[in-house]
């Protein structure tokens, strides 16, 4: 999201995906720089956000309006007819604030996966709309902040009511590394028994972890493929031609 | 909406409305005071927003971000399942960027009136789904501030092809005003004719004749009724028994 001419060249990546499709995005970097300017300090607990009441604002300002609002823009000039949305919108996710137990995240949502209004969201797919997401839900009529990955793990298996889904996770590295200082050796197909393997032979370094957990959970609950991986070797092609990690069952 | 309680007092009253709805808002106020904090200058000529490049993005964080996810989420506590838009989300209301002739606005829109997609305005309205417009628009890829008066204009023009339509303007004053230093003195119904006669007799104050012109284009281009006063008199309620202004051919 910060870097402008990688997210150009992702939307038009991602524009010309002919397949219904649902874009999920994040924006922390920009999130922490505007709220210094506005002087509302980011604080983490093990790499996740405080949300406070002025930092709940200010992800709501970012995430929902700048650069939702961009990236549907953006995404109309590539023919591609973009719906900016949280999960307030259209009911499309609700949540629950995350109780405070040792930490008081503040309004952070956890989402109530039997709660999405997949039924929404299709009749938008089925009107040939692109629904663009900002990581925030609801909860008694209040924003929630929540995780960008969580999210896509939820929709794609809600989804996967409807059609045959493919989850892709985007980010900075080609795929899942079997070694973290070696940027080549990606796993090109991780399945569930290979996956414990390399587990249990600790080959996975910590950032990675969350990612592969949401990926099985999504296999495990309906959906058919998940990719990881950098978006330009990734999107409109199929699996087993990408250089990214490919996991099945 | 830079009153929390006037706020959530017109959202109750707007989500009782039965029929078919689509609300509007604006957020200039709010704007300005963020503004404030992040060392933009709010520069206006004639009453009207300079909306350079950092101007531009504090209006598409505050109107399409902070105050319409805000609208979106309470009304949701209402059981009125709004989702919140800009022009730019389903390509709903195109613009062209102001030409510059003696000043320059900078990214503020044009609305192009053939130009809005009702189609999908109507599908959302048959899904029982409430568009909640921010007073923000797009062309060539870019968001455009926009009046929020002439977005309710074009908006009701648009949709007069599906509905009967009313277009209410909701402000801080009764109604119309025959005397503006007599708050009773409220026009309880305006035509064309009365119009053009208390016109030439010069009975209109400055700030209510864009209003003015505004509905009566409305009434000409396929309006059923256009409404003007505050909104605990005017919403959820007929016509004639307000206390408003009612404006018909």
């Amino acid at each position: 999201m910060d870097d402008e001419k990688a997210l150009a060249s992702f939307l038009k990546d991602f524009a010309s995906i002919q397949a219904p499709k649902i874009l999920i995005h994040g924006g922390g970097k920009i999130a922490t720089k505007i709220g210094d300017r506005l002087g509302i300090e980011s604080r983490y607990v093990d790499g996740r956000r405080i949300t406070d009441a002025p930092t709940r604002d200010l992800v709501t300002m970012v995430y929902g309006g700048l650069l939702n609002k961009q990236i549907v823009a953006q995404l109309q000039t590539q023919h591609c007819n973009a719906i900016g949305v949280t999960g307030a919108d259209g009911n499309l996710l609700k949540a629950v604030k995350r109780p405070v137990a040792k930490i008081d995240y503040g309004f952070v949502g956890d989402i109530i996966p039997d709660d999405v209004n997949s039924t929404f969201l299709y009749f938008l797919l089925k009107q040939n709309v692109v629904p663009v997401f900002a990581p925030l839900t609801h909860a008694s009529g209040e924003i929630l902040n929540t995780n960008a990955d969580t999210i896509a793990s939820v929709l794609a298996i809600a989804m996967s009511k409807h059609f045959d889904i493919r989850l892709i996770f985007c980010f900075e590295k080609e795929g899942v590394l079997q070694d973290v200082n070696d940027s080549k050796s990606v796993i090109r197909h991780l399945n569930r028994a290979l996956y414990e393997k390399l587990l249990n032979e600790g080959s996975f370094h910590d950032g990675i972890l969350p990612k592969l957990e949401n990926a099985f959970t999504a296999i495990r609950s309906g959906v058919k493929e998940v990719l990881i991986g950098e978006h330009d070797h990734l999107l409109a092609n199929t699996g087993y031609e990408t250089k990214g990690t490919l996991i099945t069952a």
